[in-house]
C-alpha cells in the first residue's frame, strides 16, 4: 500500500512542539526556517510554558488546535515523546515530523517501539526520530535545524533526496547547492520508526516534481516490500543509491549510528544492479550522476567524441572511456572530417579526441562542434575546457551552453581549476550542463547514464 | 650521468629571443612575468627588430651580449629557431627554454631532430619544444605564457611538479594552489628534444628543495636510463606518477600530442609498482597524494582511528578502510576507553569509529582526540569534521590544527561542503593538515602513504 506522504511535503499547515523563544533551542530554528522561508500556511506553536515566542502565543497541547493538523514537528526530548505523540493520534494530526533523537541509536529500543504502535494505532505518517526531517522549496517547507550560514541552499529543480543520516543529509544539501542543480524534496528519516525507505521510494516514484531519486541508506528494513518496489521503481525514473555499511566493520558501525542492520553488501548490490539502480561507492559520487540524470537524455548509443583545448587532459580522457567496458570511442564521420578540414587551422588533426590547442576560444569550438553534434557515428560528447589556457573565456562558456540547446545527444564538460575556473562552472551548470572536475567522473557518470537507459528500454 | 638543470631553476640572468612589446605575444607575457615576479637577475631582451620594449633596448642577438648566458627563453615560430639556437651554443649559453611549437608534435620531426642535434653540439640544457617552461617561486623564474587572473598562484613549499603537457601543466599549478600546499619547482617539458623525464627526476632527487616528485607524463623517451633511476629515487624521496596513454586508444591520442610513444602501459605499471613509486590514475589523485607525502609523516603500522561528528560519514569511512587490503581498523586500547569513559557524553558510544554527534565543538574532540593520539595501539589517525553541523566552527578547525602540532602520527581531514567548509579547508590546509573532500581520497592516500614508507623502509 503507497503510503501518501503529501502532508509532509506539502501541509496546509503545521504545528511545532517544543517552540520555544530561546535562539539556542532546535524548536526555535525550526520555527524561524518557517518564517524566513516564506511558509504560507498557518503555524501553531505548541509549549506548556505560555510565555510568547516572537510574539506569537503557544497552545499548551495540541489538543487545544482546532483546526485539523496536517504536519506536527516534534523537537522535545525523547522520554517527553509518546505523550504528546498520543496527543497528535487524539488530535487526528495526518503526519509528524519526529526530530528528537534519544531512541534506538542509543540503546533505548523499547521507547522507539512504543512510539512506531502510537503512529499506527492512529495512522499518522510519521518520520524520525533523530532525523532532519524535510525540506521542500516549492512548498518552503524546512525542518532542518542547521546554522543557515554554514551550509548554501539549493534552487527549486527537480532531484529528491533521502538520507537517513541527518549529518550527511546536511552534507548533501550543502552540495546540491555547490554543484549547481536544483532540489525537488529532501528528507532525512533517521530511525525509521515508522516512514522507512521503501515508503518514500515508492511515494517519490510516483510524484511529479521528482525526475531523479537519490538515496543515501544504512539498511533496509522491509527486503520483500523493498524488492517488489525495485522491480518497478527504474522503469519510471533512474534511482542512484549510496548504501553505507558495504564492509563488516561499516555495517557493525551502522548499526551503532541509526539501529540499521545492514545486512549482507554483495547481497543488496546484486539486487540494486539487477533492477537497474545507479550505485554510488562515495558522496561525491551521488552528486555526479544526479546531474548527468537530471538533463534527461537518453543517449541512443555508446560512441563518445572527445573535444579538448588541452592535448593531455585529451589523453587522459580516451583512458578514462576506454577503460570502460560499455563505452566506446566514438570514428568521426568522413562527413565531419570533411567540415572540419574547411574550418580547423593546420595543427588540428582531424580525430577524436579532436585536440583544438589553446588558443581555441569559442569561434573554434563551434566550428568543431557543430559537425560533430550532428554526425551519426557519435552518441555521446565530452567538451573539456581548460580555462587556464589563452582561448577560454566566459565567451567560449557562452557559447557551449546555447549549443547544448540546439541538441538531443547527452554532453558534458570537463573543466577543472580555481577561481576563474569555478566561476565558469557555475555559469555552464546553472543551464543545465553537467560539468566533472575529472576525466573519471565524467566518464563513471555516462556510463552510468548509458547502462541505466539499456535498462529501462529493455523489453521484458 | 646527472644533467645539471641549475641554470633553468636558478639563473643568474636570462635572455628571452622573441620579446615583444605586443601585449598579445607570448614574448611579451614572459617578459612581464619575470618583472612582476621580482626576478632579481639580469634580463637582457633579444629582437631583429631595434624598436624599444617597456623602456629595453633589445639586442639583434644573443651574441652581442657580452656576459655569459645562464638562461635563454626562445619564443618566435619554428622555423626561426635553429638558426637563434645555433647562436645560443655560439655566445656558449647554459640553458635554453624552447617554448615554441610546431615540431614533431604536428609531423616536424626533422626540424625537432635540427634542435636535439644543436642543443648536443653545444652542450646546451635544453626545455621543449611545445612546452611552458619553468616555474620557480624561490628565484622567481616564471616562462609560463598564461593570463594571471586565469590562475591562482601556489605559495613557495616542497612539491616539485613535472608535466610533458603544457595545459596539464597550467591545471595542476592552478589547482596546487588551490589544495592550500607549496611549490618548489614546476617544469613542463613538452616534446622533449633534449632534457627528459629522467633528466628532470634524476635532478630532482638531488635537489635539497624538493621533498615530493609529482610527474604528469605521456611516454618514457630512454627506458633502460629510467628503470636505473627508479631503482634508485624512491629510495631518497616519494615518487607520484601520472602516466597517460594507458589505453591503447589513450596512447595513439598521446603520440599526436607531444609525440610520445607511450608502450605498454602494463609494462610501465610493473615497474613503477615495483619500484615504490605511488601510481595516480586521475589529474585529481596527484594532488591528493601529494599533500599527504608533503607533511613528511611515516606511519608505524595500518591501524586507522577514526573520530567523526557524523555517524553516517564514520560508517563510510568504515567502509573505505575496510575495502583496502592494506588499512585495517584500529582497536581503542583499554585505558584510551577508560579515559574517554570518563569525558564523552552517555550517547557517545566507546568504539572505532568514534562518533562524537553533531553537536560537538572543539573541546569534545580536543578529549577525543587527545587519548587516540597517545594509544599505542592506533597508528594514523582520520578526523571527520561536517561544518555543516551546529558544534562546528573555527575554534574546533584551530583545535585540530594545535593537536597536531604534539603528534609524530598521519593525521588527516574529512571535510565536504561549500562556502563555510571551504573555508576551513583552507585554514587547516595551509597549516599542514591535508584535507579531504571524500572518504575514498582519505582512504587511498593513508594507504599510498603506507605502502611507500614500507617500500622505502625494507632491507633490500
Amino acid at each position: 500500500m503507497t503510503r501518501d506522504l503529501t502532508p509532509l511535503f506539502k501541509p496546509k499547515n503545521v504545528a511545532i512542539i517544543g517552540a520555544s523563544a530561546d535562539p539556542e533551542k532546535v524548536g526555535h530554528i525550526i520555527l524561524l526556517n518557517y518564517i524566513n522561508e516564506g511558509y504560507s500556511g498557518k503555524i501553531y506553536l505548541v509549549n506548556k510554558n505560555p510565555a510568547e515566542i516572537l510574539g506569537m502565543k503557544p497552545y499548551k497541547s495540541v489538543l487545544d488546535i482546532k483546526e485539523r493538523l496536517d504536519c506536527v514537528v516534534i523537537a522535545i526530548p525523547a522520554p517527553a515523546v509518546p505523550e504528546v505523540l498520543e496527543e497528535c493520534g487524539k488530535a487526528k494530526a495526518k503526519s509528524v515530523v519526529l526530530i528528537s533523537g534519544g531512541f534506538a541509536e542509543i540503546g533505548n529500543v523499547d521507547l522507539q517501539s512504543q512510539i512506531s504502535a502510537i503512529a499506527k494505532k492512529y495512522n499518522i505518517v510519521l518520520v524520525g526520530p533523530n532525523c532532519l526531517g524535510i525540506m521542500d522549496p516549492r512548498s518552503r517547507v524546512n525542518t532542518l535545524f542547521l546554522p543557515a550560514y554554514k551550509l548554501s541552499k539549493p534552487k527549486i529543480g527537480s532531484v529528491s533526496f533521502v538520507a537517513q543520516s541527518g549529518a550527511v543529509g546536511s552534507v548533501i544539501l550543502d552540495l546540491i547547492e555547490g554543484e549547481g542543480f536544483g532540489l525537488s524534496k529532501f528528507i532525512s528519516y533517521g530511525n525509521a520508526a515508522d516512514v522507512d525507505e521503501t515508503d518514500i521510494m515508492e511515494y517519490l516514484m510516483n510524484d511529479d516534481e521528482t525526475k531523479v531519486i537519490v538515496m543515501y541508506i544504512e539498511g533496509i528494513k522491509r527486503g520483500k516490500a523493498f524488492l517488489e518496489l525495485a522491480r518497478k521503481i527504474t522503469k519510471v525514473k533512474p534511482v542512484i543509491i549510496l548504501k553505507a555499511g558495504r564492509t563488516a566493520a561499516g555495517a557493525t558501525a551502522a548499526l551503532s549510528h541509526t539501529a540499521a542492520l545492514a545486512g549482507s553488501y554483495e547481497a543488496h548490490e546484486a539486487v540494486f544492479r539487477q533492477f537497474g539502480f545507479t550505485i554510488a561507492n562515495d558522496l561525491v559520487d551521488l552528486l555526479f550522476y544526479a546531474k548527468i540524470f537530471e538533463s534527461e537524455r537518453a543517449p541512443k548509443g555508446n560512441r563518445i567524441a572527445i573535444i579538448t583545448n588541452g592535448g593531455g587532459a585529451g589523453v587522459l580522457t580516451t583512458d578514462a572511456i576506454s577503460s570502460s567496458k560499455y563505452l566506446k570511442l566514438a570514428e568521426l564521420s568522413e562527413e565531419t572530417k570533411a567540415t572540419l578540414s574547411k574550418t580547423m587551422p593546420p595543427l588540428v588533426n582531424l580525430r577524436n579526441p579532436l585536440d583544438l590547442a589553446g588558443d581555441a576560444g569559442d569561434k573554434r569550438y563551434h566550428d568543431a562542434l557543430y559537425p560533430i553534434i550532428n554526425d551519426p557515428n557519435i552518441d555521446m560528447i565530452i567538451v573539456i575546457i581548460l580555462f587556464q589556457t589563452p582561448g577560454a573565456d566566459s565567451k567560449l562558456a557562452a557559447e557551449v551552453i546555447e549549443l547544448k540547446e540546439t541538441i538531443e545527444k547527452p554532453m558534458v564538460i570537463i573543466s577543472v581549476g580555481t577561481q576563474y575556473t569555478e566561476m565558469h562552472k557555475i555559469m555552464m551548470e546553472s543551464s543545465g550542463l553537467p560539468v566533472y572536475d575529472s576525466p573519471r567522473s565524467a566518464a563513471m557518470s555516462l556510463e552510468a547514464l548509458l547502462r541505466y537507459y539499456q535498462y529501462k528500454n529493455h523489453k521484458d
